[in-house]
């Protein structure tokens, strides 16, 4: 993984052949600190556990998928948990035949090469488990 | 809802089960005054009205779906009309079997659990309706 | 294509009917002299050139998908290679049975009509071949 900062709150992230997408950015998010942010990116990915997740059994089911598929969109957040970066990431992925799978982000992945581009947020966000759902989930202090 | 703001420009929203997605970001656009902005989101979603635009009818065809549905990506703007704040918002939600459906998000949605990042943009982002295209577009004062 | 500055370092565009949406992202950094930026999009287009990289063959395979098709999301960044802007894009289309296709975004595309949010970075992104992959790859300084 190399990387660049631009100006004070930005950076941009290459993932090279073999890295785990989902490992990459929580290590990188360690080495900065980062306890809040939000990330875009492209690129292509040889392997992928996607997953799932049913709100009614409260679980996730998980499918890897081998080949090369272009990383149409990979989005997500970085918050903290337990004092541990904590990132979330959902991507979307083009087969050869042009047609599209996707899912919640697992570790598991083998970047071919993608690029990340993270947008550091002044404070904090944290998450904590939500029994009743059964996810990790933002806490945000206002409500509407 | 619940949201916090994150420096002088950035906003992380959570939306909790039952709530309207775009009914949720108008409402939070119309309570903080916000006349233009970006966002960005994932999460899950139980419901969603989808739209597609024909250009030769100028007319949405729209269909509902219902399942638990991960939000690959959800990805929009938000400009005023009328002196309304109004979001435009497209979906890719990905099922259970990890293929991936997707279209123009309409009113009708119901969210499991969504996380949204919103930049908010210095001024105004003003629409209006092309009576060619019968569609709200952005008026923009500078042409290339 | 018109457009708006919004603040010190985002523009929102809207291309109209026609416009070929990776030359209109070139044209705009060029004239604008973008040598790094980040870049997210909603719409829809009717044409649209699709590809998907092998990293074996190190090739690109390419097909051409022509119907009025939602840009679901269009993502990607703008860096510089020999002293000109290069775009980098995906994107996910929403067809009108509300499936999905997408690829990485060749010329030879025709919008509907297309928003677009631009990120200027400070500083550069450089690109360079990368001989062992095949593909123009961001040269970035520091290394994890």
């Amino acid at each position: 993984m190399i990387y660049a900062q631009l100006g004070t709150d930005k950076y941009a992230l290459r993932l090279e052949s073999g890295d785990d997408i989902l490992q990459s950015i929580r290590q990188f998010a360690t080495a900065k600190r980062l306890t809040a942010g939000l990330l875009e990116g492209i690129g292509s990915l040889s392997r992928v556990r996607l997953g799932h997740y049913d709100f009614k059994t409260r679980k996730y089911s998980y499918k890897t998928f081998e080949d090369d598929l272009e990383i149409l969109n990979l989005s997500g957040n970085i918050a903290s948990m337990n004092r541990q970066p904590l990132p979330h990431v959902h991507v979307t992925l083009g087969r050869r035949d042009f047609s599209v799978i996707g899912g919640h982000m697992d570790e598991g992945s083998s970047a071919n090469m993608v690029e990340i581009g993270i947008w550091k947020l002044p404070g904090k966000l944290v998450k904590a488990k939500d029994e009743e759902i059964g996810l990790n989930v933002l806490q945000l202090a206002r409500r509407i």
